[in-house]
């Protein structure tokens, strides 16, 4: 099996890197407008065949990574998808979630692997949050919340929604099945016109569960946290945290209705251990690449497969249309 | 001068503690419906007389300091008004913004000092705040954000809103001399129907500066955490920190319109030190009690006066609403 | 049972209001040579009776509690002892070792308790490492290194070492069976000659255990963390935590001989997940004069006992004599 | 100019990487004995030249990096600067202080720059610390603390002192112009015999300043923090800290000797501000390689030079000592 980069500016030299750590893969392409980062890479990693257009890549490749800039993802994944090859596609997906669904029912109707690059899935932090959600042992679900915020880097074509929350979202679409049905986003776009560089995000479900995203590029300092809680225990995962990312606290709340209180509501707090699992050394990276490879090659499903990919499109969309109205954002289902 | 406290619960005591540390008070009576407290606070206290009735209370004071829950605040203080007394009143001021208002007024027509008790604002962290700000050293303001979240207290009577927010209103409003001009409030009320347990708070300026405060019951870890940011400068003020609570960042984003760049904006940011200024160990209440003699003594303005607690209800006011609407409320600014 | 508390300094007040807190008895005295000290202890606690003498004290007592400076402490302990009282003595039990073993021996023969307040073995934090190490969780044991360093306070008669290692020395001794065969101090003179601000305590076991202390009053931030360290598990105990005061690592090493690797000896390591009990939420002194009184009614033997006292004693002394003579002093072990 | 690597295992390819880096630099080659190493270097740096023997790389190389085990330095520094190249050499620099002597009269006679390479020297923290000192704004020095401790990794044929004080003890030397009188060195070897594993080095200096180190390849968390305290303001460096790596605070303490305290003596504190300054991002070995070029072709001394080697070597040597005696070990300071 051969493959095929198309984009080599940030985030391609580090697919191309992985590639040439698989051991299935006899041969790795690239390509990109712009000569001197095929260059770049060419001499950083002499086994890698440079091309010199998108037809010439694709000729040469089984599956094509696309790490191009995200306007271009749509129209590259297309041609490659119609010319039979598998794909995994940079995040977010595509600029319009009816792209992203157009893709991905071309890739079932082809039979062709269809990935999306939301990275922080594989993290072994991650990895064991589905794990722990999995054994049931949070209870009912109550919010989930998520600080991302650093200072800078702005960038001039996306806001600070489309550059950050797609890791939250992909993260809070892989751990609950649920899927938001609304939200409101608010921000403010304080030195670009109407570019926004500080946003909150709020997404509402049915059952009440509520997840709520705060990104900026304004912030003094980094913060990457995650908090999941339910009734049972909850969960903080600090991606800034060197060795300790992933708390369990044994905590939890309890509503208790009794005739004794005559019909009032008592609502107790649990406060137990805090467990901290010991996470495995990887690289996010090499492990999706393995996994992609392994797609291919066993049909297996992906984890971060074209479906997650539409929603968390689907989701900025909304997303930037509740930022212009003002207004609350309905999200259709299907 | 003769002080008397009603409500001799939670906070009572601590008001009684400080009087009694006041040199220029000659007396502190005390009253509450239940006697076993007042009980309580002689044994503790030998020195405070206790009353029998609030018109006993009102006939021994020259100022009234309101500790009861807040829906009896508005009748107390109105009593304690009309009868010439001075008054210092727990946070919120009251149920609704119009009584308030009324408060705030006849207070003025009859000289009387009206103060409410938003303890932070005498904390040394909250004026070393307002010192830095007063020199305009953080440049255009860009937003404030807050987050004040832990496990418990549920309370039966009051939302998470009305029971956190009014220290971050009371701070924000304090720090800032714009006013909000709507807001839109999010939240759940995930084990009492209708007492909202986790809260996301959004308030809209004219100039676009925005303030959003996260409030919560339901959170693992105990955070208390507000970052003020300008274009110059950014601090960062967390409360659980035992020495180093305020910190600020000498920070900032800048944008450049530049011809070269073709009617491009480039943003670019500046990173400095960071500053962490020693506060004096003062007790807050200590200031505030004397800062209160101080205002009936010799006229001087409080600093957190009846037209700030005005605003903080007219705020928790407009937050349910918004709850239970779903939607943006405006606020009007007399 | 009536109590009697000998100085009202620092640390008195502390102890009478938690005797004052205790069921079981009837009356609680107080005497000190400062008469203005008694004078506020009974302003604050109307119910404590005022001695005028050390006698009178003695005879209104069932049980003395020695708080005064620590050269008076045999002496008052003695005559208290001499006149059938039982006694609970301040830290350090007495200037001089020869002196603890006196009254240690004294309250034995008189089968009287004596107790020495090493408030820290009573805090839920030591309990729950004690409980830890009783399982046998930590396996082999390999050092014990605590720091506990501040800026301040200055003493005029005692140096660091007399003011600070009492506290870890006790638990040292309290959680380990074992005791040191010698020791070793270093540290300096920095400001009052002779009386030492900063210092280093080691201490030897025969099997090749090691514990060492850092105790300083030059440091610019207050520390005050344990760390007990096994070949299968080690435990932090950081105080200066608001709520996750012990961590349990589950980590360890092993030593591996094996043929193969040609006599060669290999060292590996375990990392395994960090575990965060939950402390419970008990004031020490309380804990420790309940269990003052309840050694006195029912013959239990007391946690911090005169052969604690007189070890922590013992340590201090030579400390002081290794800090003379820059040697490492031995210690005898009766 | 041509630079020569020797020892292509760990810390080889780092200096093989910045040389490549280096304008002035027309060649770089590197020899191992083991060839594979030397083919993964090449394979990653296809412009380096490979010599299979040392004489080979001699010849090719004007000047010599040695990065081998520390038992080979001593000769194959010899062997550079008989052949007359200039020399950077691992620290430790040597296995015995008199081999570092001797290779420093060496380079001296030969006029040839002879470099250690002490990579901490060459951080921003560092730099900024030993400019902070530089304008005597510590005051009095009183002492140096650093703790370098974490979880392995073991090395069979040196200690744990060998291991990491290098790396405390040549910025102590750097940050001071004195140098200690003599030491005392407290450890256990707990796996293999003769190899400590847990140590305590203190240094003393002729005018009571004091430096501990506190080394450990058994800690269950990784610390790297060094406090340097002067009577008038104490700085902390704590390298695990991302973005606050060196904060100096304003806090100090005062003796004040008054007539009016009948000759007591009193010891004052003063608590001010904390300041965070923003360091450089830079990578020291950069800086390092660079700077020794510049010795090379401008004569500009080394910061890091064949003295403040020996110094080490000579302290690590004393330590080994102190360790098997148990005895305090003065230093020659000649």
């Amino acid at each position: 099996m051969r493959g095929g980069v198309v984009g080599c500016g940030y985030w391609g030299p580090n697919l191309v890197r992985n590639f040439l750590g698989q051991e299935s893969l006899t041969g790795t392409s690239c390509f990109d407008l712009d000569t001197r980062r095929v260059d770049t890479i060419v001499k950083t990693f002499p086994n890698v065949k440079p091309c010199r257009s998108y037809d010439e890549l694709l000729d040469n490749s089984d599956f094509i990574a696309v790490a191009t800039p995200v306007h271009t993802h749509y129209q590259l994944a297309l041609q490659a998808l119609e010319a039979g090859k598998h794909v995994l596609v940079e995040k977010p997906m595509t600029l319009h979630s009816h792209e992203s669904a157009k893709l991905r029912k071309l890739a079932d109707s082809k039979d062709l692997v269809l990935m999306v690059d939301h990275t922080f899935i594989y993290t072994p932090a991650v990895q064991k949050m589905k794990e722990l959600l999995g054994n049931g042992q949070l209870g009912r679900a109550l919010y989930f919340d998520s600080v991302r915020v650093n200072l800078g880097l702005f960038q001039s074509d996306v806001n600070v929604i489309w550059d950050l929350a797609p890791h939250d979202l992909s993260i809070l679409l892989y751990l609950f099945d649920e899927r938001p049905v609304a939200l409101q986003a608010q921000g403010r776009d304080s030195f670009i016109n109407g570019v926004h560089d500080l946003a909150y995000l709020t997404l509402f479900y049915a059952d009440g569960f509520m997840a709520n995203l705060h990104l900026s590029w304004l912030s003094p300092t980094k913060v990457r946290k995650i908090t999941v809680a339910g009734d049972k225990r909850m969960i903080v995962y600090d991606d800034m945290e060197s060795s300790e990312k992933v708390k369990v606290y044994d905590k939890g709340v309890e509503r208790i209705d009794t005739e004794e209180l005559h019909n009032e509501v008592r609502v107790q707090y649990r406060i137990g251990d805090i467990y901290t699992p010991a996470l495995k050394n990887e690289e996010a990276l090499r492990k999706e690449t393995a996994h992609f490879l392994d797609c291919i090659e066993n049909g297996t499903s992906p984890m971060t497969d074209g479906v997650s990919g539409e929603w968390v499109v689907k989701i900025l969309e909304a997303a930037n249309q509740s930022l212009k109205s003002g207004n609350r954002v309905e999200l259709d289902s299907e």
